[in-house]
């Protein structure tokens, strides 16, 4: 499959020569491009500029309930914040508070929870010993960090099509030391994968601690790139799952409006159980006298409902699509055929796979063993700034070196369309490297 | 000096019935009225409108570095906000840090780090045994809350008018297991009293843990009731107490906008050495993406620099100072001559005592030993809230349950009266039962 492996070495040479002379006709144009973080483009960001006016000096900024958004008080968010997040969320607004701008933030505060206080009279884990966490692979670097800070032990596990390996999960959860796992359960980061009902059902029965808890970052949830995958795309409800299952406080659920309306300037939610949502709310009651209310007014005011989510999203779909159809069709035609397992072609160099996503931010593309770190080397002489190699494993350890997170996002697509360009030709210079190297 | 005590029973029983028959009708009017938290009124908050339209649809929403303020990044706040929060801050851009809305919410995260993670070096205080706190009193009550979320066991120290009492403070200090003090060094909450040089300079001086903190919450720095206090009163820079004493790492400096523009939806900063500095970021570059630029922009395009915070306090100060004039006045009519050091007067009640504050939010009020909790119980039946007896103790509990937080600045001034008639009444008859049991 692979064209460069039945190469002889001096061919091999010959055409390591020609690339690097193409590579080096990037790095002489001092390119300045970044397909690294998951940033909405300048473009995307236009479309949500009208929120702004939305609490204007000419506004009355009173929530439903009669609240003055302007003044101290209400930390679990107004009325038609609540309302408008559980929609998005699939839940009920009981179960939901809405906080600042930062999903990761709630993340990273409820696991501090865990360490400190326990959950819903389970033992604070800073006095369980060692504390362990199931990371499915490739993921979000994000994440892993929070518990690399907190020194939470990692164990990766395969990230399959519809999910985690649920076997390796299930016998991992069975460990009473093991408190969570991370899932992005819809477009997942970076595989863009969507946990199917069947891995989700796994998840809610299978046997845990009683304080395990599936952190369900559900960043891309409306997410989609096109109105088919809007149409037939949307993974089960975790909370459902949980109640049914009889461990209804397993879960948190997570959302923002980060790449809805503004990353720098959204605001962000969490659903739980009514028990735990009674107990997040009793810690940040002391955390804090309460969150931005204004911007939660004006995202209301702005979005509306569901519907008008939807609508919205369609916008971003309409400038994100273009931009992964053009990753598929320069990996394609830079690379040969997509080795990823449900890709399909003919023309094969075979040197890599990658996913096609349909919702989503990234790409997960997987090239030869060993080659991820020079290739992002390669790509950062040229120019093209790339997520760090190993940042979607835990410790940034990826064992094979092969994995590399593709966020065609922010650029442009004429920028797009050079940076992949430049980084199709780092990904066969590394390729034959290793090769020679064997 | 108190009359009520100089009456005969049969006295007291007569003044006991005319009272309650007062208290009978303020029951009967139904009122609302509250007194009970630091909220700026809606004619304080309607001053900061035209900030909202500093960041509208048409705005650039570039920072002054270039960034795109709708988008991911700057975790640390946007260079002109690090520059009006260093000003406003005693402080210079490099060693400050802007978040969210909440410089209590930082406070929080600052205890935890200290919990989980430790600083600069020393053991996390969750590996410490018993970790303890000093507690000016009268205090702040979200103060003590957070400490005794985290099982920080508080020790109350008596707040002089010139600071806490720095004996006390200097030995308590000595113990390696005390590890901070809370201090809001200008018009502290509730007494309104300001720090006096000495007293800044010993806090800096004293022996302690290398850990040991100063969390000096200067949240009323700019809050002054009169030209004549904002050009008089102003506490010494802690930061460069600590760093000429040797102990450059020994203070976290706090403040908000949220008394200066909108308490919903302000911005908080902290400050600290540069190495505190690069701590915090590592921390807060795990926790979150970053905080809200657009508001941030709105901030410093509103407020502009130190000269237009002075200018929009004062208007500001024009609302609250006939309030805290109407405090005194009632005060001083319906209970005689304040008992407080610095009160002068001829004509004695002398049930009670209260600060007279040059700026802040509060007015600090003594009544006789154990009747706080029974006039705050009056107020509540007459339909006067009031921050509850106890709160400016440490576990809520204020030994000689004296002492009552007054916070005028919510109400209208006609309300105000009216809550203070009510108030003044309660105090009365809870005095008069406190004699009677004796």
């Amino acid at each position: 499959m692979n064209l460069y492996a039945q190469m002889t070495p001096e061919e091999l040479q010959i055409t390591l020569r020609q690339l690097k002379e193409e590579h080096r006709g990037y790095v002489a144009k001092g390119l300045s491009l970044n397909m690294a973080r998951g940033k909405p483009s300048a473009q995307q960001l236009d479309l949500s500029m009208p929120l702004l006016d939305a609490a204007s000096a000419a506004s009355d900024l009173h929530a439903l309930d009669g609240t003055d958004c302007r003044n101290y008080g209400v930390m679990d968010g107004i009325p038609e914040a609540k309302e408008l997040m559980a929609q998005i969320m699939d839940d009920v607004p009981e179960r939901v508070c809405v906080f600042g701008n930062s999903s990761l933030n709630i993340m990273y505060d409820l696991i501090t929870h865990g360490m400190l206080y326990g959950f819903l009279g389970n033992a604070p884990w800073k006095d369980a010993g060692t504390v362990k966490w199931i990371c499915p692979v490739p993921g979000y670097d994000r994440h892993f960090a929070i518990l690399e800070q907190m020194g939470i032990q990692m164990i990766p596990v395969p990230l399959n099509p519809d999910g985690p390996d649920m076997d390796q999960v299930e016998q991992l959860a069975a460990d009473p030391a093991v408190k969570g796992i991370w899932c992005v359960p819809q477009y997942s980061n970076p595989s863009g994968i969507t946990y199917s009902p069947e891995v989700v059902a796994r998840l809610a029965a299978m046997g845990a601690a009683d304080d395990f808890r599936i952190f369900w970052d559900n960043a891309y949830c409306v997410h989609h790139l096109s109105e088919e995958s809007a149409q037939s795309v949307h993974v089960a409800d975790i909370a459902e799952a949980c109640a049914q299952a009889g461990h209804p406080h397993r879960y948190f659920k997570f959302a923002s409006t980060s790449k809805i309306t503004f990353p720098g300037a959204g605001i962000a939610a969490v659903a739980a159980s009514c028990e735990a949502i009674a107990q997040i709310k009793k810690r940040v009651g002391i955390q804090t006298v309460g969150y931005d209310k204004i911007n939660q007014l004006r995202h209301v005011r702005f979005l509306k409902d569901l519907e008008g989510v939807k609508d919205h999203m369609a916008k971003h779909a309409a400038i994100m699509k273009p931009k992964f159809d053009l990753v598929e069709r320069k990996l394609s035609q830079g690379l040969g055929a997509n080795l990823a397992p449900d890709a399909q072609g003919d023309q094969v160099l075979g040197l890599a796979g990658w996913t096609r996503p349909q919702g989503g931010y990234f790409v997960s593309f997987d090239g030869m063993p060993h080659t991820a770190s020079r290739t992002v080397a390669l790509a950062k002489e040229a120019g093209v700034v790339m997520t760090g190699a190993g940042a979607t494993w835990p410790y940034k350890q990826d064992p094979l070196d092969s994995n590399i997170r593709i966020a065609p996002s922010l650029p442009p697509l004429e920028e797009l369309d050079q940076a992949l360009d430049v980084f199709v030709c780092c990904v066969k210079i590394a390729a034959i490297e290793a090769l020679l190297e064997q």
